[in-house]
């Protein structure tokens, strides 16, 4: 069974792809090992993430948006870096051998491939004890010159400004709202409880495609890499991947809570807010910021870049489609330890915590 | 947790290893990509497996050796395409944090990816919903030479000889003892029972050896590479892998009995059933060359080469200290459908239906 399910599935879905890089890829699926041809003066990237059923997501969740989902967290993290895609691979644990959950996630896990040209090159697909969760691990790789410098977590330049894609929270919002419907986990705090429902159907949908089905910021990416300094993937939450971005750099990172409310506004005000049942009062408003701290699951680009890259960086924006904020700054480390400061909207200081998503911690 | 878990584990006792290849791999663990620098005009060559607790390995199974088997089973398939170990990622998905376990397995891992100088680069460590099993992904790169040609499953010439390293079957025998001590699953069939019972402790430790601990035949596989033609890894059973070349070649594959009974002689036959309580009897020792036909988890190499390359493969052998053996023939495919031939000691030929071993049903 197990090698009709890879032919079925896997193989024979994913082969026009393979065939399209067959220059690249002499060896795909079907022998002991792949095999990649690197193109010259290139480095390559290297990333992998394994998603768990009942962690990362509802055992219940479509599996096409499973499919879609795992692949793009991971193109996200070479998003993250200025890498182009090359390929993956796919190993995937099942307890039993549903044929619409496989034909369901494989297409999903295709769509994505498809948008980022990216085939699949081998895998492993093994079963599990009866009543597991299915657990889906997939590597990328991706190359870029080696000539250019390396958007890595310690490349923060004092005096840089702190940008975002997308709206950090807004996934963890979809999650909690999910959460609520399935009454999983424990209850709400009812402030949570007022904002989510407080969301205009909208606002509701916006957070939900963030969370079900992340689109992959490659293309802002790849084309802003010259500006960049530091980058990383959001995927534990601005303020743990903030801490990681200050602690590599040994520089402080200042967060303005007036361009989280700014963004807020930006994303619910107009259609997210107004045009609800229930208008957002102000002190579910006032919440989202921390949302956006505490939040995991964006999948979107946090980075640094120089205060002469701003107007080049929101062309550029406006261009790929690419929603982007500028958060705050980076400034010389004021003490020993680099650390992440958020500025009140009344521009009262305050250390970060370092609150991480933490995966032993989450839905349960 | 994730983070300290991650550091006490798997990034510090790794280091080391990391930072002897540090030209090569200028990124390690800790940023969103690892980042490796391919060497000029070679190939890349990467191989995946999942091991899950209660499919692969017992769940109560010594930590240390599903460490050290679950990098291994991965080596050797990089060792059939005759490929240098480069680096590894690890996914591990664990349903509570267990320090002793966790200790083991890095421990186990760690021993692996020394012997093979193989680095690891990155990985996932994830939770899972409580009574979930363990569940274990290891990817791996190598690299080979572009000009050497591949050591490819279809690459296998008529005439050539039909070479095995170790014992097949001799996993499966352990396995199946150990299935028997632990009442697991369903009873064995009388005589398997007999001869498992008629092995000497020596022939149960080299078969459990072989099962819990098995070595990577990377030595022999890189310094024999230019006298073989196919080769792959022996991990599903010999019947199912020797049709997988059997299909890739569009040859037929000829195995003589007479030789896996010699096989199992030189390997039994003077410490393994001799000095034993209850010596194995000719109906039990007659079922050993079924068992290494069906059995899989062997991570042998099975190869062709041409038999002018015999004494140069059997002096490689001594010198390695690989125990090597000539199983039989590849001959021009008499049909439309390329088949594996057994041949009796008598001189019947028949042919072997494939019987792979098949993840969806051992062990439960």
């Amino acid at each position: 069974m197990e090698f009709e399910l890879i032919r079925q599935y896997f193989s024979e879905p994913f082969l026009p792809l393979l065939k399209g890089a067959a220059d690249r890829i002499p060896v795909g699926i079907g022998d002991d090992c792949a095999v990649l041809r690197p193109r010259a003066g290139h480095e390559l990237y290297i990333s992998t993430d394994t998603s768990v059923a009942g962690v990362h997501f509802f055992p219940d969740q479509d599996a096409h948006s499973v499919g879609w989902k795992c692949l793009a967290v991971n193109l996200s993290d070479l998003a993250a870096k200025g890498a182009t895609p090359l390929a993956f691979t796919l190993n995937l644990s099942v307890p039993k051998f549903d044929p619409a959950w496989l034909a369901a996630f494989s297409q999903g896990l295709l769509a994505q491939a498809q948008a980022a040209n990216c085939p699949l090159v081998g895998g492993d697909t093994t079963s599990s004890p009866a009543g597991s969760p299915v657990v889906v691990s997939i590597t990328v790789w991706g190359e870029r010159p080696a000539e250019l410098k390396r958007l890595g977590r310690d490349a923060a330049h004092p005096g840089d400004e702190l940008w975002v894609t997308g709206v950090p929270g807004l996934a963890r919002l979809a999650l909690l709202g999910e959460m609520h419907r399935r009454a999983w986990g424990a209850a709400l705090p009812a402030d949570d409880l007022a904002l989510i429902e407080s969301l205009s159907p909208f606002g509701c949908q916006q957070a939900t495609e963030r969370l079900l089905r992340p689109v992959v910021r490659a293309e802002f990416a790849q084309q802003a890499s010259g500006h960049i300094h530091a980058c990383l993937d959001l995927s534990d939450g601005l303020s743990g991947d903030l801490q990681h971005l200050a602690s590599a750099s040994r520089l402080d990172f200042v967060v303005e809570e007036s361009a989280l409310i700014e963004l807020w506004q930006r994303t619910l005000g107009a259609e997210g807010c107004k045009s609800c049942s229930a208008p957002m009062t102000p002190a579910a408003f006032a919440r989202l910021p921390s949302h956006s701290l505490q939040g995991g699951d964006d999948y979107e680009l946090c980075f640094t870049a120089a205060p002469s890259a701003r107007k080049a960086l929101l062309d550029l924006a406006l261009r790929t489609q690419t929603p982007l904020m500028c958060l705050g700054a980076v400034r010389a480390c004021d003490s020993s330890v680099p650390r992440v400061v958020f500025r009140s909207a009344e521009g009262t200081e305050s250390t970060l915590r370092s609150r991480s998503f933490d995966h032993f911690g989450v839905l349960s």
